[in-house]
């Protein structure tokens, strides 16, 4: 196999040149930073597990109307999906208090708000993504007032799919993180959902224990953090009942055998 | 006991005066309906499931900010609920082709619409509930355009979430029935949520076998009607697992202990 063109490296991803223009290969790696990457480490299998995850979400999230990068899964840690020009905005929704929200604000932690509140960050590592009001977008064109409006209808409309989603499976969603992208066809350009929906970007916790399901395992040195993203993707449906290992021993396996 | 004051009788539900001023006790019956009451029959047990059911719906909207009439549910039959002035509209929203939009339009019914359709229905038996469009809403005054606006929101809002929790159990979420009414507040009202959601108003379809999990069963004689309605109460984790008969079970034993 030639390799492939790489044309970005993040945190947890590799983005590959795609096979047709217009598409990438978004590759799902293992390793987990936290604090803007002060802090690094690996979770065993979370690459897997997230690509079947943001699969499996975005393919719904497209089946409502909500237009996502996502095209089709190609293999346990590749996903096919359209290039697009990131908005290099970090779209955070709240539905609870936890995180920097009430560390900021001196809310405690589990607090329900009063009202969901979404927020944005300028995407700058070395200014360790700063918090930013809609004044700052515009004043500095990062994206248009529409394209805003269009970011806070779809922001609002993931939220209430997704509580519903993991309400149904006994999770409660805290709060998460969208990124966005503009796709230009002829001189128009619209926005679609991109980057991926997973336990590195949610907080979800257990609704009868409080439990963190999520990267908070790692951030704050929990531990478990393996079997938190297996369970999140049991309950969704995405792993055999009684054995949420099979998937990550057949990649083993795979491994093991060369290919 | 003292006999309790009925304020209306309908289709499947009982309403009576409740404790106190502005509250409403919701009786939910076994009466089965269709074809604007030219079939009549009984499923066993749906008043109870529906009950059920609805109220756990209810309080999850109500959790994710859509407000709604119910309060708390009393027993297996009974939930306490606001007293409101019912918004005489049915609205109807489709995900996909069927029932009268397949017969009137002639699309075939399982077809996935390109985008969610509302309808409005004015609420009158006489009349078999016909179609309206808004400026009908607005020449006869059945609702502001302000209201209108705040019910088309809220049911937008409602079909995101109900999609969620209902792909997450497998479940097709082809359209549904929501009703809503004004609550005074001195001298400002505002538009909630009323009456129930549950498989009498919605339509179901499993996501695998396409099986209908709803009142559909009863209208086109299908059978299996009780055992559709348990297994959405299943689902959504509402009855005990492997054990769909057991909240009935103990119906029908407090029954025939007279209580």
């Amino acid at each position: 196999m030639s390799r492939r063109r790489q044309i970005y490296e993040g945190k947890a991803k590799i983005l590959y040149e795609g096979p047709e223009p217009g598409t990438l290969i978004q590759y799902f790696k293992d390793d987990a930073t936290a604090f803007n990457a002060q802090k690094k480490g690996t979770i065993s299998g979370k690459g897997v597990l997230n690509n079947r995850i943001s699969e499996h979400i975005f393919t719904l999230l497209g089946q409502i109307g909500v237009p996502t990068h996502f095209i089709r899964r190609l293999n346990m840690r590749e996903q096919l999906i359209r290039q697009v020009e990131i908005v290099p905005i970090e779209v955070v929704v709240r539905n609870v208090a936890a995180g920097t929200l009430s560390k900021r604000l001196g809310i405690e932690e589990g607090t329900q708000l009063p009202r969901t509140i979404i927020e944005y960050y300028y995407k700058d590592d070395a200014l360790g993504d700063p918090l930013i009001a809609d004044e700052h977008i515009a004043c500095f064109g990062w994206a248009s007032q529409e394209e805003m409006n269009d970011i806070a209808d779809m922001a609002v409309r993931v939220n209430d799919f997704l509580c519903g989603l993991f309400a149904a499976i006994g999770i409660r969603l805290v709060d998460f993180k969208l990124e966005f992208g503009r796709i230009w066809e002829n001189e128009y350009s619209r926005i679609i959902l991109a980057d991926e929906i997973s336990p590195d970007g949610c907080r979800l916790w257990d609704m009868t224990t409080n439990e963190k399901l999520d990267k908070d395992r790692f951030r704050r040195d929990l531990g478990g953090e393996a079997e938190a993203y297996q369970e999140v993707a049991r309950r969704l449906g995405l792993l055999p009942e009684g054995d949420a290992n099979s998937v990550l021993d057949l990649e083993k396996h795979r491994q093991k055998r060369g290919k």
